[in-house]
């Protein structure tokens, strides 16, 4: 795995993770102290509202879990993947799309998520 | 249409338009003054350098256009969308993902671009 994807699924493990110390752990490693984390439903700036926000999912969707369903492309420090956000019992609550930037020490600076598929182009 | 389906759409055309002064002016009417355009090949920082990256693909792609193939995908000023890169012949040269992000007075702060489809999970 590449130093990316340890990064990316470290992320992924930080939503996942319900224990808020633990959580704080993950964030604190592998984001930027100023991130930004933003979601159709929520942002949050700097570790402890992007620990919050993960909080606030798990209360919501409790037992589910984010799982990364691609691979991750990668250039001049930007990155996309695909994810899927599970029930306890395998069912596919959500899929999207992270797409995010990392800050010169590898850190993760930004994260944009997409929810679901792209929209049908209507503007013909 | 939306005041970003014109935005977006205002910023294809820019890539497209083959006259240095036209282009000139579609840049300055989309994009941000310190706007940044990250592209696998290129990055560009601020309308000059942009619009110096948008000759640089048409010396490369004589007769070629971006076209918008998706709709726009938004949420707190962060957007989406699929392209593709067509041909006088109306083959496709290539299609991808650009994702952006809207400065307070609507005009584009940052474009992310990505090529082809997601790479498949090769992490399992």
């Amino acid at each position: 795995m590449s130093d990316l994807s340890v990064t990316v699924d470290t992320y992924l493990a930080g939503w996942n993770e319900v224990d808020a110390e633990r959580r704080a752990g993950i964030v604190e490693r592998v984001w930027a102290a100023n991130g930004r984390l933003t979601d159709p439903p929520l942002e949050a700036t700097g570790r402890e509202e992007i620990s919050q926000m993960a909080a606030t999912l798990q209360s919501q969707f409790p037992g589910h879990r984010f799982i990364r369903v691609s691979g991750i492309d990668e250039h001049h420090h930007h990155f996309r993947f695909a994810w899927e956000f599970v029930a306890a019992d395998g069912s596919v609550a959500l899929s999207g799309l992270d797409v995010g930037e990392l800050a010169e020490d590898g850190s993760i600076a930004r994260i944009t998520g997409f929810f679901g598929a792209l929209p049908s182009n209507d503007a013909a």
